[in-house]
């Protein structure tokens, strides 16, 4: 087999075998493929595509290409959900809590990763103590315990998709909704979990700008999902405007703490609800999604998903009291209101805009090196469809530095517009993908 | 600029400006621009295509991209020809003595390459002596005193399209007219001729298989040359049998002496006075074609053109006396007849196969560091049309090793299609472009 006829025929249209898909990421794995023919190879599936067949075979290669995680000594079906990421997306701190409380394991990897705030990961560690350094056999004894626990994405995870995402980053041909699908579904088969749903974000905050496109992805990644034998479910949900109130990783792990304890933004709370739903019904904990909501809804008000919460800090060495005494959180040195410059609807929230001026303030990592501020980010407080009067507080922004403050609160308030018009409040759940067209 | 940009905007159907594509070609050339990018860019061209500007422009940076032959020391306009490359074509070795005997310089660079037999240089090296280390002034004032020199081709000629093309040719980006096209052309362009006269050969020992491809080559690279400033004339010929009825070295130049003598074949002497018609026309020696032809069979006839190929040979240290004594040239230890299997009209011969068969005989390269036998090859005594008894002579071979003779007779033979029906004699010249469609 030569890579120059496999581009041959892609180029012209033909259906790369399982074989061949093989001989190309193995190849290229090894380096025995160089970059130039895989780069020509990737804008020719650009141009061409690539059909159900070769999209599966590509994300189980990529998937084997490194270490799978074995969760075979995890008693019981484990549940995993991955977002596509946007801003204020806090949901996995508020969801991972609520499926264990309901005795589904997760075993959670999770990445740290560039953006506007921390990943997962970071995000805990505003809890004084609390790491993920966790030997395998710690790992998975805790989620047999507990039933959750959250480690760093280790090296080998997949490394095929790396090394490929990469080079498709530096040769525009990283806009392939199978490449994309496939890419993110081979790190989820590699961490082993049985059931998958998929959060795919779309609007002005989110990678996937327009519903179809979203949907298209969502469709692409439960096919995959199914297709290697996983129950895989999508939900399309609005990033048309941050998720919650809290923007930033101290914030955001308050935000999550009053959500398990009752108290949480509307809309955290509905997607957290959503989402689990089809993890209980993918793990066989429940026979529909509206039984599945029962229970979710059932461990906030006892409080279980709460203690859950808790229990896991302490096992991975955090401070647990600071889950009912928030105040233990990292807190910004200055704290001020953000007023309306007019009075109105609000009609837009450009919701990259809030993100970059999360970043500014130090929230995220804009390289790999950077550190993040644990305690700075905004809560926020008129979204869409809320009117304000002029001067009005928009949002609290917390700031450690008056410069970052200034150009952080001039990004935040640009992102806003308004309407003399009432706006209706955006549909959260856009769409739910649960099989095949 | 970025070169992801602008891979981008091609691959997004975009036009590169002249600035862009000369970022593309200098950055690549001082290897500021790696090259898993350029091959994205090139499959990116391969769908997209190029239009008449930028690839004017492509081949204009390429052409600049090393030396360009400085021949303004040379008075007169300066003609030259290229030929796509087909099998048994002496096309040079008659034409450029029948050029110069007309007192229009010809300063011509060749170069060796692979193939079935060897390329000009090495045929010339049949006269004893002959060499082409020529220094630049030699090569000049050769041109100023008897209007004909051949140099090796610099190392230095066109490096962009020498980088590009080892690319394009490992990732399948090859088969675009454009890229053909600007390759071609801006090895020519460097070499400094006024006037460029194309050969583009179609057919079963052709490059180009249909003539339709032919003659969109052919139209698009008289554009480049007319875009250029360049008087630019294409004649598309026919290759779907060898051209005259020698295919070797020494054989070679043995027809070549001929048809200079006037005892040449009919259709390497056709096509002679048409791509030399054409080359008297663009540099204003004749005002028609139909003038110019008058006047190369004049130079035939009065064998003025014999004795500047004998003047030439001489000039750069060859035994000319060969010219007017051709036994003295290299000749094969054994000659034999190829019988033909069967009686009938030839109605086709796979022309690539009989230059596989010239290969085998060790006429030609197979890679770089293989040596011509110049005495190898075929005399063919029929041709498409022509009637053969069974185990009347189709050809005769020249060899120097029996089980290569054997090899080389099968695969000859191999190459003949026969017919009961009686088969027309094929137009040599298919069409001629001398202007935009």
């Amino acid at each position: 087999m030569r890579m120059y006829d496999l581009i041959i025929k892609k180029r012209n249209h033909g259906t790369l075998s399982d074989e061949e898909i093989k001989f190309i990421i193995q190849g290229y794995t090894k380096e025995e493929i160089p970059d130039y023919q895989m780069s020509a190879m990737m804008m020719a599936i650009y141009f061409q595509g690539l059909n159900e067949q070769e999209t599966l075979a590509l994300t189980m290669e990529m998937a084997h290409s490194g270490d799978i995680l074995d969760l075979s000594s995890i008693e019981g079906l484990k549940a995993d959900k991955h977002s596509t990421g946007g801003v204020g997306d806090k949901t996995s701190l508020v969801l991972g809590p609520m499926i264990a409380s309901l005795g589904i394991p997760i075993a959670k990897m999770s990445g740290r990763g560039l953006g506007h705030t921390g990943g997962t990961i970071d995000k805990l560690e505003s809890f004084e103590g609390f790491h993920t350094s966790l030997t395998t056999k710690q790992f998975i004894d805790n989620v047999n315990k507990i039933k959750l626990a959250i480690v760093g994405q280790t090296a080998n995870l997949a490394p095929a998709d790396k090394k490929l995402y990469a080079l498709r980053d530096v040769t525009a041909t990283v806009d392939n909704i199978s490449l994309i699908a496939s890419s993110i579904m081979s790190k989820k088969l590699a961490a082993g979990a049985d059931t998958i749903v998929l959060d795919v974000k779309t609007g002005s905050g989110a990678f996937m700008k327009t519903q179809e496109e979203a949907f298209v992805l969502a469709e692409e990644m439960v096919k995959i999902g199914q297709g290697a034998g996983k129950n895989t479910f999508a939900i399309i949900s609005d990033m048309n405007q941050p998720l919650g109130n809290a923007v930033g990783n101290a914030v955001e792990v308050k935000e999550a703490i009053a959500a398990l304890d009752g108290r949480g933004p509307q809309d955290l709370l509905e997607l957290c609800l959503t989402l689990g739903s089809y993890m209980l019904v993918g793990t066989q904990k429940a026979s529909t999604p509206e039984i599945g909501r029962k229970m979710l809804e059932n461990s906030i008000e006892n409080k279980s998903a709460l203690h859950k919460f808790a229990e896991f800090i302490k096992a991975q060495g955090g401070n647990e009291k600071a889950v009912f005494e928030p105040e233990l959180l990292p807190k910004a040195t200055i704290i001020e209101d953000i007023y309306s410059p007019k009075a109105g609807y609000v009609r837009e929230i450009t919701t990259d805009e809030v993100g970059v001026a999360s970043l500014i303030l130090g929230g995220g990592r804009e390289t790999k090196e950077s550190k993040i501020d644990l305690s700075v980010g905004f809560k926020i407080k008129k979204k869409v469809g809320d009117f304000v009067q002029k001067g009005e507080s928009l949002a609290e922004i917390h700031a450690n530095d008056l410069r970052k403050l200034a150009d952080a609160k001039e990004r935040f308030i640009n992102a806003y517009n308004f309407s003399e018009e009432q706006i209706s409040t955006p549909t959260l759940i856009k769409k739910i993908v649960t099989k095949e067209r």
